[in-house]
């Protein structure tokens, strides 16, 4: 008897989160070793209250529109299983769905979860395979070359910049002389780094990136604000929203706590628009982009629609005709210009809780800034567009009709 | 024996500026009317210093791009000119130059200062035709239907909250129920109206927009906000930075002024996103794009685009061919659906000093959102595209040589 399927999108979504769920539900629709196709309403979250939509149901022409589609379709969720009472249910709803295949999204988190449920699976005998989709806007993955999602949010976060620059450079003869940025990416300096990326075309942009990884020094950091003031006339200033003193305290003062237990950033920017104003007197303009850097669509990385929806049809290839399980489809670059990558499968036990920072390697002398190392590394990830279609002006995004099915446990 | 001609742009530079620039300038390098074809640099305090560019020195290529590039090319100014010295001077400049029109390309202040600088050409009998050429992402010039520069920033308005209230939809169920996106919009709500327009495609949005026309209450505003979560499960807030109280007071705490003297305003998102957590313990995430908004090229509405060229081109016909002066382009729509609109002359005298108000009657019953006429009004300014072109991932901007032609009055 066949078995049935479901996938799942986990943490915070990214641009092209849906290209991956394109990915798995295109390819899981089309093969014949799968029953019906399922997706979780909210991840884990939809698979422990039985939740669940039926795909089969939706109309192909919806289905073709999920990749241009931001946010995450199916929603998402940022629950932790810790519990084996969780892991039971799961399975139990997973088996009275007669589902063979569980395919999730997301991002360490979300790996760490999968890995569990394919742990359970493994020691308790109930075959379910488990595969792990990644995504992540800030690359801080580790296993894998990049992960599907920064290439859209580099993107994104390099063309504003430039963008910006250019307005900036504009006004500042009589008016506003300094810009801020401030960039997601609570541990890793990734997405900061990215901005740098419209010097690849030689837009030549007076820039200071402020990483995670690097604890802020206010006095150098001045001196080079200053210093790029007097000899171009304007500054950049990229920061990345984790970024420490050298006591190791978050500038930004708020520090609340989100729904995975991870401190839950404030407004840097607004510190160091604040330390500038004091200290050097100079109006600045600040921007906070915040979901808008993860969310924007309509500026996606081609290269990076193109492998979110592979590592999803990556994946169910993978568990439908290997049988693979327990494993996270992961990007492995063989070389970087011109660009080529393969993917290959990593154990989902590695994945969780394991940061990839931005390697010093790829920092500046000055460590304000990045090497060509980092170029090398990063311009391939952001080439070619994937534009949405537009409808009186208006991305055309899909709607589903989202059907659920009867619950079979009851509650 | 022919007169030179020379633009100039100024005050706040938006995302299609350039492409007025494109209008004036390359109708000047064609007509068979002007000499040399020059631009300031920094708007009207390039006349004054005399640094002037020489438009007909540059490659055609690089002009062919002008209008795909954003910020303003040839650097703008927020100078008010108040002083009848300072006139003086910039006639001695313009007329040692053989300047016999001006193209100057701005908002309110801007057109103030061409009304004075026509004012004395008329009384001093110095002829010189100065043409003024609308810009402005708020959309508050007076006698003009709509102005070019607000369309492109309505657009990114739009699509933006329409992502990120995908990204907000897929986490509120176990994360962040709010979004609040602040919009520029000092005086007037066009901007933040503008938000609404992703509804035009039937995309379904619980949205509050806080209009600066509308004095805020407190415990309305939070009324709707806990309405929305209640019945739809998340919220997006759009707030103009401009937001007054009932006492009349900014939301925001900070008050500087800018080089023109406006109250500089601080971060009324942040002030609303403390108040949500405070009174209804629930996190947001707050969007503060800030020049994101107005330098957004690679999402410019062709409309907006097509017409900021067009308004350029007109204003040199109409000084070139018709002798026209003291006048400002405008456009009157003629019909919403089909859109058309046809260009007329406005006298400069009129423009200065007055705003264009987001309208009652484009508000809805709560005033917290628009009604149909706004729809009608704004959905065929962002309506259509016009990308830019990309090189390796990257827009391509024009890139001037920009040489200086030798002073004359040696100051």
């Amino acid at each position: 008897m066949k078995k049935n399927a479901i996938y799942a999108q986990s943490g915070g979504v990214t641009s092209v989160i849906n290209a991956s769920a394109y990915g798995v539900l295109s390819s899981l629709l089309k093969s014949r070793e799968v029953e019906t196709v399922y997706a979780a309403k909210n991840g884990i979250d939809g698979i422990l209250k039985e939740e669940i939509f039926d795909i089969s149901l939706e109309s192909r022409s919806e289905i073709e529109k999920i990749p241009f589609t931001p946010g995450g379709i199916f929603g998402s969720c940022r629950t932790k299983i810790n519990d084996v009472k969780e892991i039971e249910k799961i399975f139990r709803n997973l088996k009275a769905h007669n589902i063979g295949y569980f395919f999730y999204n997301g991002g360490n988190d979300s790996m760490e979860t999968a890995y569990k449920l394919s742990k359970y699976s493994e020691d308790s005998g109930e075959k379910i395979n488990i595969i792990g989709v990644p995504k992540t806007v800030d690359n801080d993955l580790c296993f894998t070359d990049h992960c599907p999602g920064f290439g859209s949010a580099a993107k994104f976060t390099s063309v504003s910049l430039m963008e910006a620059a250019r307005d900036l450079k504009s006004m500042a003869s009589s008016s506003t002389k300094i810009f801020i940025l401030e960039s997601m990416g609570r541990h890793a300096g990734w997405l900061s780094a990215s901005s740098a990326l419209c010097r690849i075309n030689e837009e030549q942009i007076p820039l200071i990136i402020l990483f995670p990884e690097v604890r802020f020094e206010k006095e150098k950091f001045l001196a080079k604000v200053e210093n790029l003031i007097e000899n171009e006339g304007f500054c950049a200033i990229v920061v990345s929203e984790g970024v420490r003193d050298l006591k190791g305290e978050y500038l930004s003062a708020k520090k609340t706590k989100d729904s995975f237990g991870n401190v839950q950033l404030g407004k840097v920017s607004i510190y160091i628009e604040d330390l500038i104003s004091s200290e050097m007197k100079l109006k600045c303009h600040t921007s906070i982009p915040d979901y808008l850097q993860r969310s924007s669509r309509h500026l996606a990385s081609y290269i990076d629609w193109k492998e979110a929806v592979d590592v999803g049809a990556m994946a169910v290839s993978s568990a439908l005709k290997n049988g693979i399980s327990g494993k996270m489809i992961s990007i492995e670059r063989i070389l970087s210009d011109p660009y080529l990558a393969k993917y290959v499968l990593v154990d989902l036990k590695k994945i969780g809780g394991e940061t990839k920072y931005f390697p010093e390697d790829y920092l500046s002398e000055d460590k304000m800034d990045v090497n060509d190392k980092f170029y090398e590394y990063a311009s391939p990830l952001i080439s070619g567009e994937a534009p949405n279609m537009y409808i009186k002006g208006i991305p055309l995004y899909s709607r589903l009709m989202l059907n659920m099915v009867q619950k079979k446990n009851g509650f």
